[in-house]
């Protein structure tokens, strides 16, 4: 696969397309509008990874006329503040650091950590294009990364993922804009698209727009009707911040968890697909970071607190009990579903430490970071075990048991009641100060979505054909990640993913 | 609650409702049939728990021309081969054995075991109305349970479910079919639902159905249209033996595994309910046992023996490893998908014990039922491990090592390599003779479906508002058992559910 370029790779993938007009009789139809207001070949809804590599691509293989539409006032969605690092397995990099790599070892811990829910042809897709993937964001669309570092992310077998040079997906994001100008795609802002129109012969064949939409104002912008000849991509994203969705699909995650996405990641066009006939996969697996604290927005960083020392050579409480209640290594799912279950209880969990953890873990490996989080009161130093527990309300009896019983088990070598696995050089509990932070999960992935097949053309769910016209790429889709999506996996599915679809979409027959 | 009679618990649900008239713009809608062949009051589809309760629930809140419409040659579905028990909190049988539980208890246990992914009112209502639907069986219906005799099945904190007399659902399903016959309620069989016809003012208005269809030939029988003046009541269960459908959402289920299904469990309801704009939920959770033999059809009973003997103080081993694979101790759908997962790679796994295992389990709790399996060959028996690893094919070096490492970590009182507690009173694995039985997970329940309020009305995935003229009850829908679903709850969810949807439904106000 290294020798592949980016045309051998995308011929490849669309080899089986030709020109592609299957004519489905829908069950559902819309009414067609009077007239159009404006006519596009394709239109790509969503300005991320995802939309613009849809766009792009669709412009080089011969699309015509591209518009991508965003409905916030910027574009990049969740891209542009996403963490910045790629998935490449056998990149130069790993090679020169000896480091031995393969599409299929990324598919196998891919699969593997998504519990088997991934479309193991998706799966093969996506990992066998990220080199080639790679090379066209250097070469064609200029980005730049950061010479010779490989990073490793939980759940994959070595480490393998490139960093963007200013650390944020906005590297890739903002050069992704300037080749869309470049090449002539336009990208509309505050552009909501409030209905995808599918005419009775089954097929996509336009939207209903509000220009100069304001965000969170449902009867903003102008209703305009713009006529897509040849496809509609739907590229939205996820819709981590849309509490009363995500709650339908999993009631825990309430109002309470803040989430890591941009306020636009909502629901109105995973509802949308849905009433044309989409058929919407793995919906309820939506990701949360275990570790996160409700006292910095987003990401924030009492994570490296919570998993580099207290996970590893400490422990997470529950503080009305005193006990633990979870194996602290276990998976993001299991640990981030116990916290949310106990915090819906009205019950705060905490992680902990002694100084003895702090200094075997992240005072050695991110030397500094201690007293920033002290600094931003997002981790909490206490002299003693008994102040801390009094401005949790820990029941101090319990919590002193639950830490002489990990030592008691570490001391005999005997199973951890959590079934945690002992750290290598982990000593016994008990030094202080004593350190804690706040435990709180937020809203980070949507891994289920809209189904589509190898070329990204949305299923319909009444006959399991194509919906003519109507394509979807990224977090909008499922069956990529399966249960689980692993770190520095996202970029990759939407740019080979969107590629493949606005390629594709390039190629459908115009419907007039 | 223990007070409540069937009036009152279908009054204090139905309180809000009033004449239910909410009339919603559909974006989607369906062309009018030029004529309806046949009109009825209530259509509902689906004859198991949840369809029958519904019909003569709605009968008797004054619906007035109530049918049941069955695809199927013979009625009851996945009901009538179900096991036969039913979670009843607080009843006679518990409090004469002194066993204390309440619906709150069943509540707690259900949300618990569902990973919180349950809807918390769905379970409330569901667990505070099991006695008074008991109740309602034994006195109204005319269902005979088994006297004295409360069980327990796993994820129950305590013993709470009574057994029908027959030990099976159709104990319940034809008690309910000769009740609708008494109060004018017709099942009619072969009648195949095509279509859900759902008009332009939003409102489902009817169905397109085959009358004298023939399972598995798409266009036989006689298309008919059948008006329902005042609703439709999705009552189809689940999909369970439907492998395409299935792997859509967990691309696991491949046709290699069994169900334990009737053939009817497919589809075609679950796609259009979809596609007239239902919002399915939770789709993807989908129940198998892993203990199941490929060797037996259905439930079987080798079963016994992988969960009762091998599970508890033998092993569970890859044969193409002669590895241990999993906790055999953790709960269902961690053990089915690693089952899955090796099966899905051409990597058969048993079930392993050795004579004592068999003697100290199954031998004292089900006497006899070894040899049963031993004729049924679905367990099979070796004199020494040597002949048991030739027939599977295990590499026999490593499978001394597994069982040789279980021992070790017994004797030793650590941790079990694979986090199991090690079982009260096992002994070291090693007195032959040998037992095994194949492992091959059977898809049992989809735990997902429509979303419908407390009221059974369907939800619209467009506007959060109920469909006008459509509800749903039972397998169909989701919500009620969230990630897993706990033995004897599916028994009470339909019944309960399908006479709340019943109830409201009769009082939809008619459409014309």
């Amino acid at each position: 696969m290294t020798s592949l370029n980016r045309r051998s790779f995308l011929a490849a993938t669309a080899a089986a397309v030709g020109s592609i007009s299957t004519c489905v009789q829908a069950k559902a139809h819309d009414p067609m509008p009077k007239k159009w207001d404006e006519e596009f070949d394709v239109i790509v809804i969503g300005s991320g990874f995802a939309g613009l590599a849809a766009a792009t691509e669709a412009k080089n293989q011969g699309a015509g006329n591209v518009i991508v539409l965003e409905k916030m006032p910027s574009p990049g969605g969740n891209s542009t503040i996403n963490g910045g690092i790629l998935s490449v397995p056998g990149g130069k990099f790993q090679k020169d650091l000896g480091i031995k790599d393969s599409p299929e070892l990324l598919a196998e811990d891919m699969i593997r950590e998504g519990m088997g829910y991934n479309y193991p042809e998706k799966v093969k897709t996506t990992t066998q294009a990220a080199l080639p993937t790679y090379e066209w964001l250097v070469k064609e669309i200029g980005v730049e990364f950061v010479d010779g570092k490989v990073g490793q992310e939980g759940g994959h077998s070595v480490p393998r993922h490139v960093y963007t040079s200013n650390g944020l997906g906005s590297g890739i994001v903002n050069k992704q804009l300037e080749y869309a100008k470049k090449i002539g795609v336009p990208v509309r802002l505050r552009c909501y698209v409030e209905e995808i129109i599918r005419d009775s012969d089954g097929r996509v064949k336009g939207v209903k727009v509000r220009n100069g939409y304001r965000f969170g104002k449902p009867d903003s912008g102008k209703v305009q009707y713009l006529k897509a000849k040849k496809a509609v991509v739907l590229c939205h994203g996820g819709f981590g911040a849309d509490v009363k969705f995500r709650m339908k699909f999993d009631p825990k995650l309430t109002e309470k968890f803040d989430t890591t996405n941009q306020p636009g990641a909502t629901s109105e066009l995973w509802r949308e697909a849905s009433r044309i006939g989409c058929n919407m996969i793995q919906t309820d697996w939506i990701q949360c970071g275990p570790w996160n604290s409700p006292e910095e927005k987003g990401m924030g960083i009492a994570l490296y607190f919570a998993q580099g020392a207290a996970a590893t050579m400490g422990v997470w409480v529950n503080c009305s009990t005193g006990k633990r209640f979870v194996n602290e290594l276990a998976n993001r799912k299991v640990r981030a579903d116990a916290v949310i279950n106990n915090n819906n209880k009205g019950q705060p969990c905490i992680a902990l430490s002694d100084q003895n953890a702090v200094d075997l873990s992240i005072n050695q490996t991110r030397k500094g970071i201690l007293d920033k989080m002290l600094d931003k009161k997002v981790v909490h130093k206490f002299d003693t075990l008994e102040a801390l527990a009094a401005q949790y309300k820990i029941p101090l009896d319990a919590l002193k048991k639950t830490i002489a019983d990990y030592n008691a088990a570490l001391a005999k070598g005997s199973g951890d009641e959590m079934g945690r696995p002992f750290t290598k050089n982990a000593k016994p509990i008990g030094t202080g100060p004593w350190y804690c932070s706040l435990l709180s999960p937020k809203v980070h992935h949507c891994m289920g979505g809209i189904e589509t097949n190898q070329l990204g053309q949305a299923i319909d769910i009444s006959t399991d054909k194509p919906i003519p016209g109507l394509y979807a790429a990224g977090e909008s889709t499922g069956g990529v990640h399966g249960a689980v999506r692993l770190g520095s996996c996202a970029t990759l599915d939407c740019l080979v993913n969107g590629r493949i679809a606005g390629a594709n979409a390039a190629k459908e027959k115009p419907w007039s």
